[in-house]
């Protein structure tokens, strides 16, 4: 299909073997893959893990739970604070799958406790270091009140103590992210000892790329739940956890200006196409992609001497050395690997495979048919 | 309604006072108004213009000139440098509308000139000093090609010469936003005394939101294309286009945690919802919105002691002082002003007014939708 306009490509190979990957290091370590779909939020590509035989997954919102419960999934994790206000959109899933939500006070639980209509699965957040929200592992005062409050209700079923050590993505050194990992698996086996006298059988469970994909040994723990790994991106790239050769989506773009003397190239292709997320290069100047060469059924590694530094809404400039800028006319399409996949996934609101199939995101589904079956 | 997600408010009383405003100055001024409506995005927002008697609009893609088009405007330019590869929609487009075009290149006039079906109104994009895409006003070489191109084709139509101060977007200076301004009407006057023997009645258009909000003398040129101007946002108060009561959005956020040791609150609300624009602070940290207190039919100027820090796709980390920290409570929905109005409507996909009324978005619009009528 000849392509007129910025469209996100998915390299399906790619995206089988980051899964597959995952899938075998979770089967090696003995611990359940919770796959976080917020990255790919996409009907088909969520279907692709089926043929791994995952049936638990992860997601960043209620829309989202709702979106991937009516593609049929039975057991999903909202792995975000649980939002009081949505109590409607709560019951109305807790009703017809297995809701799993999180709580970090003792606040939410009470409110949960009183409005529940269905039973959830509930996961304690714990913070083991990043500081973004839960409740601090050595926080006992706080944890017994929570505890105390789920074991009083009868809607509450405690699954257990839940991490997101969110600070790997800040790591481009393995030990650091070693270190993290080994941190957070101790202070969830101290909790693990305190609690499971009342709550046998409760279990521990991780969140991030970085910890899953570069760490071999995930003993410990009973559930992993990464979610980038299918795609991948520069960051991830740079922290560590894959190949440029494992990233599963590029952006291609329109090049509709050259600018010889200064070797830029517009594309089209801006902020509502890749997110503003960039990353630091050596020299500090910050980069928002990177370029690929297109091949038959797929892209190249990045090529160096040419990359995409600044963005507008609707704009982006790339920026090449001599060789590089001669390789692009008024017309061409350019491959760009983004920095961060599940923001560009989001506001691309589609993927087209490598094949030529289309795909669906949920930001491109209209809020209309995100009812409930 | 009572708001349970996080939710685009608008206050149509603020926005049509924008509206009205700049309607004012550009009849002061005796320049037409073509509005850019990359901002909005919305039919609804777009028809509250025809009121004060607007029918020339600009938009920043053929998709979203597609979109206004359907919804019954007939004169629309597209601020972009025109992309050869959706020649099929450029000319689906100008068989129904007065469509303008914009180049840069004589390669694009080039192709443009071979494969259109029917006369476009074509524009020449000038740099004068933004340098992300035109051409330098000086280089009169290219532009003569270009300028030749166009007389050759009689499906050309020559309007004139078009500029984007986005370098005004850099300044806190009222005098460095005017003499960026007075450089361009010299630069753009200059062209038009150089090609006006040619081209008699060529125009002038100058586009950038804080110039045309800053500046009181918009005499020697014909045409403004601001778009912001009809949300604003803080980077355009910090700028001085704008007070913080004119800025007429605003997101609600549920409040999902509290962590009162280092008094952060956890909002539903992240990059996915804001953009991830940030603004600098005095002392360097970087704020993502300014909290606002909701009031009976709108919201309060930014309250001090409490910002928004910190982005992740969904979480938001709210930082406040004692006393802001103790009036919210988990439940809490909390308006926060963004940094960069257009990427924030672009993610939120819709508004809610302060009236209660659903205004749509074209991000919001199912792709289907968008076919030509």
């Amino acid at each position: 299909m000849r392509l007129t306009t910025p469209t996100l490509l998915l390299d399906k190979r790619k995206c089988l073997c980051n899964i597959e990957r995952m899938v075998q290091k979770a089967r090696e370590n003995g611990v359940r893959l919770r796959p976080h779909f917020k990255t790919h939020q996409s009907a088909q590509v969520g279907a692709w893990f089926r043929d791994y035989n995952i049936e638990a997954i992860t997601v960043s919102s209620l829309k989202m739970a709702r979106y991937f419960a009516n593609q049929g999934w039975r057991d999903i994790l909202v792995a975000f604070p649980a939002n009081v206000l949505e109590m409607d959109t709560i019951n109305e899933l807790a009703s017809r799958i297995r809701l799993h939500l999180l709580v970090v006070n003792v606040e939410t639980a009470e409110i949960l406790s009183r409005n529940l209509r269905h039973p959830v699965q509930l996961w304690v957040k714990i913070d083991t270091g990043y500081r973004r929200t839960g409740i601090l592992a050595n926080n006992h005062k706080e944890l017994d009140r929570v505890m105390q409050k789920i074991k009083e209700s009868d809607k509450l079923q405690f699954q257990g103590f839940l991490v997101h050590d969110g600070h790997t993505y800040k790591q481009t050194d393995t030990y650091a992210i070693q270190t993290i990992h080994n941190t957070s698996v101790y202070l969830l086996q101290l909790l693990r000892a305190r609690y499971s006298g009342q709550f046998p059988g409760l279990q521990l469970s991780i969140g991030d790329t970085p910890s899953c994909s570069i760490l071999g040994d995930l003993s410990g723990i009973d559930e992993i739940r990464p979610g980038n790994f299918v795609f991948y991106d520069l960051t991830q790239q740079r922290i560590g956890s894959c190949g440029f050769s494992d990233i599963a989506v590029c952006v291609a773009c329109p090049v509709v200006a050259r600018h010889p003397r200064r070797r830029e190239l517009i594309i089209y292709g801006g902020g509502v196409h890749f997110s503003k997320d960039a990353l630091a290069q050596e020299d500090s100047s910050l980069i928002y992609g990177r370029v690929v060469e297109f091949t038959d059924n797929g892209w190249t590694n990045p090529v160096n001497g040419i990359d995409l530094v600044s963005l507008s809404q609707e704009h982006g400039i790339v920026k090449a050395n001599a060789e590089q800028f001669a390789k692009y006319s008024i017309g061409d399409m350019i491959g760009i690997l983004p920095v961060h996949s599940c923001l560009t996934a989001d506001l691309m609101k589609g993927y087209m495979t490598t094949d030529g199939e289309i795909l669906e995101h949920l930001s491109g589904v209209p809020q209309r048919e995100l009812v409930s079956l």
